[in-house]
């Protein structure tokens, strides 16, 4: 797998090093009111493209395995953050709701693809192709939609949770479909057997995790809380637990950051209780022992807030570190050259335009909220596409001009849904308002 | 460069979930009065060694160019820290000493190394042989000393100060030394020019950091600040420091955790003063504002004193991440098999006596403090001294029975400082303890 020689190691330091200042700079476009995320796809956008102005010098990052990484590292720590600030009792009040905008988000892009627009715009080629063109347009990558509504501090509303839970089961569903149509191209039939074991292996491992999970966190930090005197612990176990989950996801065929989403849920910040001894909190307590209990009172009432919060806060500098990694990272694998053949362009559109209605018609069954943020919240596609996609072009049945489709409704879907979502979430916030909503 | 697929990446993620809690295992040497990096190191050996028992499964993460990065990032955070932790004046203060201290532990081990121990102990090499052994004896790696220092809370000692000072010295003396020994062997002869214009380089380096970089630094914080909203600036801010001058560093030629430490003693928490915002004060300050003025102001002492720590503390989790990996991987790159040829063993002994010997010879130039915790903390070979050997065996004049000694006294160095350090320094905290020192 390669060497790290120190010039390579030197040319990665330095390609972090500009990845986190341009994802700094590119923060600008939070004066004009969009979410940070946009700001830094498009910077990575610009980067990964400035060999059109002779520019080569940010290519070998595109290539860079270790840069790579790290950017799915951070996504992986995205997910496990949010995970961390849902809760589970809301999640489980809406299941049924995103059971249904998952069932129909993937039903209807897939029909509409495999067998409408498919054999309409591009006559020819094998029914297994339009197949596969169907499935790659069925999974949600939450990514980035979970970053919109965390930079607008909307990650506990109910159109929020909706997103997340669907966005999970979206992603058991693609896992089905991959396999079935995988078996279909390369064996010519399915088995029964073969989908139902994988369903009931997806379905078992978030069961389990999120049961047992739920159960064990407390006792194993119980018991690890006995044998460790240091600082770090809180972290540690937080952090391997994240990765531990999104080992086993990826173990059993679901993506990572499936499994750091469900560790984050298990999570509970209350069981780390324990641990939480920051400096800052005993040394207040010191100071103000012997004062007005009252004020004391209300003082620990603040401190205990902020020791509950804590894990998050210890997460939160690894997220700043890794998470615009990412999101440059996925703004610079967008090779805008795929734009200079215009008919491809046009059937790009066509077909981008029903993998977002599909996913926004989901948006309407799910019940008494705002429908249009479900629905945008479950356009954009991602690594999932792009892994359905290339395993066709491996399987020959994606051909290349199919595969530049692809990679244009992955743009697509990438950089509008943050500037429609966030467009809908200020609207919302905006009418709510009036009626004095607290902040958390 | 390798691709990155997506088993690698599960087994990557794995690996480093395993990594960290073998570190955080390891931690129970503290039970026993050890510094935790000691338990980090031997966890390493144990796992990396673990084939003798028929355990293959550790062995991929050895070859694993990820972890490897991480481990070095994992370092060049560690001296960012320790950087961070020191302070300039009392660097300067002890320059002179650490000169000394530097100049005798480099001089010493390549003399007795390259003229006495070598011909003596492996006659029939060459002369370029003996060089290339008394080379590799002379650069100091202070990732342990750090480790020990900091583990026992004694980083702002004057012994301390000394060694940390000296290591960068002799970081930049190794390097002349290592151009001077290639050219001698690839050219035959070496041009005073050459010397002249490494060490130059070197040396105006660290001189241009540290001064540009203590005059620009609030400047640029006052930059930064004004185009920025968001929290994570001062983190983004601090990790990009260290990292460019790692980079930059390496591109002159010296070690990459130079680099690191440099940016860390330029960067004085107070420029980012004005970045400090956190929740928790903004609350508290809040909550007091109306009361006892005396007991406000106490509250304010509490807040601004931790305001001021807010860096390390920002920097402190992605070092609870990357620092094990560092450690525990450079225990399990020791290769036990190595101490299988008893006479490479007795021949790796007395070099490792003359090259320990050295070192702590060296301490004895280092005036009123105590000598023999100087001289110990010079004594960790690491990478810089594997990079020569490595460099010396392609080069065609280390045969491959050198490289083991060299390896096996690298391993010798490393482990034994932990130990004698933190002895020698809880034995120099008893004898303080009468005085009643304060405990920062």
């Amino acid at each position: 797998m390669g060497e790290l020689t120190p010039v390579l190691e030197a040319y990665t330091l330095l390609s972090i090093a500009i990845i986190l200042l341009a994802a700094k700079c590119s923060g600008l476009v939070e004066r004009f009111g969009q979410p940070s995320v946009l700001g830094e796809l498009i910077m990575g956008v610009i980067l990964g493209n400035l060999i059109f102005l002779g520019v080569r010098f940010f290519d070998p990052i595109k290539e860079n395995i270790i840069i790579q990484f790290l950017a799915d590292l951070g996504v992986i720590v995205l997910l496990f953050q949010v995970g961390l600030e849902s809760n589970l009792g809301s999640m489980a009040r809406v299941g049924g709701r995103a059971l249904l905008v998952a069932v129909v988000g993937v039903v209807l892009p897939f029909v509409l693809g495999a067998y409408i627009v498919g054999p309409l715009l591009m006559p020819g080629m094998g029914s297994n192709s339009y197949i596969f063109l169907g499935a790659t347009l069925t999974a949600t990558s939450v990514g980035i939609t979970a970053r919109v509504f965390r930079d607008l501090g909307r990650l506990n509303s109910r159109e929020s949770q909706i997103v997340l839970g669907a966005a999970v089961i979206d992603d058991i569903l693609g896992l089905i479909i991959l396999a079935v149509v995988s078996a279909i191209v390369s064996l010519g039939s399915v088995s029964i057997g073969d989908v139902a074991s994988i369903s009931a292996k997806a379905v078992l491992f978030l069961f389990a995790v999120v049961t047992f999970g739920q159960m064990l966190a407390p006792d194993i930090g119980n018991l690890l809380s006995k044998i460790q005197t240091g600082t770090g612990m809180k972290f540690t176990l937080a952090i391997t637990f994240c990765l531990l989950f999104a080992y086993f996801a990826e173990q059993i065929g679901l993506a990572p950051i499936v499994g750091a989403f469900a560790a984050g849920l298990v999570l509970d910040p209350v069981h780390f209780r324990h641990f939480d001894n920051p400096r800052v909190i005993n040394d207040i307590k010191e100071t103000v022992k012997s004062e007005d209990p009252k004020l004391v009172e209300r003082i620990d009432e603040v401190l205990d807030y902020h020791a509950h919060r804590h894990i998050d806060d210890l997460i939160e500098p690894l997220s700043f570190f890794l998470v615009p990694i990412f999101f440059i990272k996925t703004g610079m694998d967008v090779d805008l050259s795929t734009l200079l053949d215009i008919k491809v362009v046009l059937i790009a559109i066509a077909v981008a335009t029903i993998a977002l209605a599909g996913k926004v018609a989901a948006g309407y069954v799910a019940g008494d909220v705002n429908k249009a943020i479900v629905g945008w919240g479950m356009v954009p596609r991602g690594e999932v596409g792009l892994i359905f996609a290339a395993m066709g072009r491996s399987l020959g049945v994606v051909p290349d001009r199919l595969f530049s489709v692809i990679v244009i409704v992955i743009i697509f879907s990438t950089l509008i849904t943050p500037l429609v979502l966030s467009y809908l979430l200020k609207r919302q916030i905006a009418q709510e308002k009036p009626q004095a909503v607290v902040q958390l």
